[in-house]
């Protein structure tokens, strides 16, 4: 009953995302950069960053309008973050959702241009303003300032940008699992922490409660990458929708290889618990969908 | 004397943004990427951005301290902008400001984080949080989410990114003079414009103030790429601090090749004047220092 409540809960939400950004990035920005935008953000992914914020939101019982805009923008950072790893100066990967990746389908000046672009984009959805045509009044601007804060530390140097740099500085080295650990956690963590916080920052939470949420995100963002890397080796690239194995093809240390395929499963078990229980200790009564998150974050096959 | 003191002004100014910067962008951000962002962005440039927020906030007796913080991230997104366009797969260049390019010094994919992580530090400058070391709670809220927003949007698809991709689009095409002046407006013009309204801002207007000064910036915006275009065909490079005459090698449409030499310059003195006259209209008692920039901005040699 409830898992069954929980998939439509899914759908619908990353129905009202998909339409979002449908509405709010567009097509004609100039000389095809919106086309590239488009096509780097719309109509793929899993939205789980979405999902986050908007379970999270819902658990504070937070301002829905504020939720939707911090759901878009975060998954803006997402796919542009997509958009300059797959280059050819970065990953130089050709696939991603089952499709061409951006500067496959565009040029890598484009999609250099689209990823900056979409970055810019998340900070304008959080901050609607009155002489935007996209204005609405119903989200306070100490709260669009709150959430600019939260994403535009999880999106830089101390969070995803950093994280990126470790990766691209280990390739090839031996990386011990405290300093995977420390990638992991500003490469992908950081953005799916900032999706739980976004989303508790749209409601009221009490010190505790924030402190359990940053504890749940923190042990769901490191799970999502062990099974990210568990899966890069077990899944074919028609299930990923992207190139499987490139991790190991590009000599990059993963959970897998550090800590070998069985212990990596139970690692990301032990996270989900974690989750669960920094979750529990919150003590939110309506925190169900982001439980259920976690649950479906270990156990995706794709 | 007013010359003396709006150079004593303009080095004060510029040395205060200089250790605002030198503060903020982290040398110990991970894996050489603090490096390579404080390359990019600490010890050059002109700070033409920094110094319009800083003078039309005193114009308008803004927040000081919201200024200060306007100006750096503007100075962030500038120089963001700069690491990507002189990469490889944009204007491919070598030198910038004197120096090798970011991507010369620290590769391609260091130069293109370097490039996202700047993006991202602009709004985290714009955001001081209270679980922030740097947190001054003395820009409040409501301002912080206003100059994300003035900020993103002259950075992002309808402003400076927008400018890039038309910029690209554009190379061996002929290029009138009006398709000329809407690729400025947004790959320069949104940017300087933006400068005078975040400065603006921090402190309290009339619309019909807002107005004239939107104007004062696109005026000046245009003049500011005018004479960048004269510079490039009329001074070498070490003067520049860039390789001089690269638009034209890279058949790049300019306001000269448009427009002839002598008509660009007259053009530039013309939006010189609608700049003052437009400053004039704000009524500002304060604004000396924004009209001394326009002069500095037409007259300049480098």
């Amino acid at each position: 009953m409830k898992l069954a409540e929980f998939d439509s809960w899914m759908s619908a939400e990353t129905e009202r995302v998909e339409r979002a950004l449908e509405a709010w990035v567009p097509a004609d920005a100039p000389a095809g950069l919106g086309l590239a935008m488009r096509y780097g953000v719309l109509d793929g992914g899993k939205r789980v960053r979405p999902l986050l914020v908007l379970a999270a939101s819902q658990a504070v019982h937070g301002l829905p309008a504020a939720a939707l805009r911090a759901a878009c923008a975060v998954e803006l950072i997402h796919a542009y973050s997509l958009v300059h790893d797959d280059m050819p100066c970065m990953d130089n990967d050709v696939l991603r959702r089952g499709k061409p990746t951006v500067h496959v389908q565009f040029g890598e000046a484009q999609a250099m241009l689209a990823g900056d672009a979409m970055q810019a984009m998340a900070f304008e959805v959080l901050t609607p303003c009155s002489d935007d045509p996209a204005h609405s009044p119903d989200v306070p601007p100490a709260l669009q300032a709150r959430l600019c804060a939260l994403l535009a530390r999880a999106a830089g140097h101390a969070g995803m940008a950093g994280g990126q740099a470790i990766d691209l500085a280990s390739i090839g080295l031996p990386l011990g699992e405290q300093a995977l650990r420390d990638m992991h956690h500003r490469k992908t963590g950081a953005l799916l922490q900032a999706s739980v916080l976004m989303g508790a920052a749209c409601g009221g939470v009490t010190p505790a409660q924030w402190s359990a949420l940053a504890d749940y995100g923190d042990a769901l963002g490191l799970a999502f990458q062990v099974v990210d890397d568990i899966l890069d080796v077990t899944q074919a690239s028609a299930t990923l929708g992207k190139t499987a194995g490139k991790d190991l093809d590009n000599n990059k240390p993963t959970y897998v290889t550090v800590l070998g395929l069985d212990a990596a499963r139970r690692h990301a078990t032990e996270l989900r618990d974690k989750a669960q229980s920094a979750l529990a200790r919150s003590g939110l009564p309506d925190a169900a969908w982001l439980s259920l998150l976690a649950d479906k974050v270990v156990e995706r096959e794709h």
